[in-house]
């Protein structure tokens, strides 16, 4: 049996797998209040002590233990080093849960993870080469080549989200202009619904957004779209547009086998997928929704000591 | 000893190289006659029994043939499939060199083949991650991750010219609108040269194109750089920041060790390199100009039996 730990800007979750990544036992924990490294480090380790003890499981049946962080990771020495929404400041993870649990440990980035879960137990299992394309407040990615996650120089491979397509386009919060999760981000679709529709309050999008208390979600516009609200339509197709242009991009960078979808809207499965694929035309490359949803970091991260690096 | 081939669309070059890939002797024929691909096979092969010939090397010392090929190639069954500016229609070159010169042989990819070169025997070698960008009448690219070229599906990976950048730019010749190559390429900048020129006729820019029949090529620009042209300074200026932005793109998707600048305008070395890496900024990517310049791919073909693949 091995440990699962995915852990993220409001809650970590962690999970027991059996060899075929079969989650056995699963626990979830808030990490939104910490403000400490110190408390942080508390809840990950003491969260998954009690997961092992809710469930009888003892610490002997563990074999491995991975975990996967958000921000800056040194995944050669298994520290978290620095990261955007949480208390991070070099804590030694895979340290702390390998001297807890008496079994090795590694770290790694949680796009890396999620990706990382839809190939060794998803829709990428047996596919070689295979970018991820996460879609949520920004654009992550995750690339495997030859079987293996490619980290790149102090692990900064995989940033697809801040590949420019756009040179006149809006500034970033990455400082650059016109990266392509400004425009075809979960977020970006959700801006722009929001403020369109405030052009058309009486559009069936309006009402939707003005029952929300003005706020649209990752669902308003499926919603507008499936009562024929021809504006909802129209936005989604400028978006899928946006989405399309990137996809190329990863498409003529490394024709890779399979390009994974995921990311909360990657629930929409075909209402996105299909018009998606639509919008490439004919290529040999698949384009996929994940298969293990919420849980492809936590399996990912089980499953990091199958990779030679 | 072990024979590179390098094929374009104007000459072939073929050399014979020793286990340091340094060339021993070498030759050139015109392939832009060629009509058939009965001629275009005739004059590689041939072209190299001749090469033995001129030099007294009997083909029991060759050990290796390997060759570069523009176009669709099926490396594979090292066949060359098609290409835009030569007659090719599947034609087996590997066995055809095979057969004649009693030794293995591969077919790859041009551009594979110079970036192979500069990681063999040139200024890439010994680093494991290197992205060669050739900038010439387009953008090549080839991309080697953990010291393998990367091929993706059907030979189709490395197309880093055809990664869009201005979503709203200039239509490519492949199609999609506002390519890298449509505004960073040699040529974009050359056609841009001889636009912005017009407006200005007594620059000093100005006065060079006139006094060469109307045309720039790629050294004009650099030219009345160097005599302290402000307007040759500022076209300059727009492509290299259209130069960095996709350079940018290939560093947030690869961060590889060493990004390889090759092609004709990599000779202009610093007056090139210097704002190039001043326009990127602080990045742990090395960029560096190739060293090989145009036996790159030559040798690049004759090291082809050194990648596991």
């Amino acid at each position: 049996m091995k440990i699962g730990i995915d852990l993220g800007g409001t809650t970590v979750s962690m999970g027991v797998v059996d060899d075929n990544y079969k989650i056995l036992a699963e626990a979830e924990f808030k990490t939104a209040d910490c403000r400490t490294p110190e408390q942080l480090s508390s809840i990950v380790i003491d969260g998954t002590k009690k997961l092992l003890e809710d469930n009888g499981i003892s610490k002997e049946k563990i074999t491995f233990i991975g975990m996967g962080c958000p921000g800056e990771i040194d995944t050669e020495k298994g520290i978290a080093v620095a990261a955007d929404n949480l208390p991070i400041e070099k804590i030694p993870f895979a340290k702390m849960l390998s001297e807890t649990f008496g079994a090795p440990a590694k770290l790694d980035n949680d796009a890396n993870c999620a990706a990382w879960g839809e190939h060794m137990a998803g829709v990428s299992k047996g596919y070689k080469n295979v970018v991820t394309v996460t879609l949520g407040t920004g654009i992550g990615g995750g690339i495997i080549v030859d079987g293996k996650l490619l980290h790149g120089k102090e692990n900064h491979a995989g940033e697809i989200g801040h590949m420019v397509i756009d040179i006149h386009g809006k500034r970033c919060g990455c400082g650059r202009i016109g990266c392509w999760e400004t425009v075809a981000s979960t977020r970006a679709l959700i801006k722009e619904v929001e403020h369109q529709a405030r052009y058309a309050p009486n559009s069936r999008l309006g009402k939707l957004i003005a029952a929300n208390g003005s706020h649209a979600n990752g669902k308003t516009l499926f919603i507008a779209m499936s009562e024929e609200d021809n504006m909802a339509r129209s936005i989604f197709n400028d978006w899928i547009r946006s989405l399309e242009v990137g996809m190329w991009n990863v498409i003529n960078i490394f024709r890779p086998d399979m390009i994974v979808i995921s990311g909360g809207i990657s629930k929409e499965g075909e209402n996105l997928l299909a018009p998606l694929r639509h919008a490439v035309g004919k290529c040999s490359t698949l384009i996929r929704a994940g298969r293990l949803g919420g849980n492809a970091g936590l399996i990912g991260a089980a499953a990091l000591d199958e990779m030679n690096i």
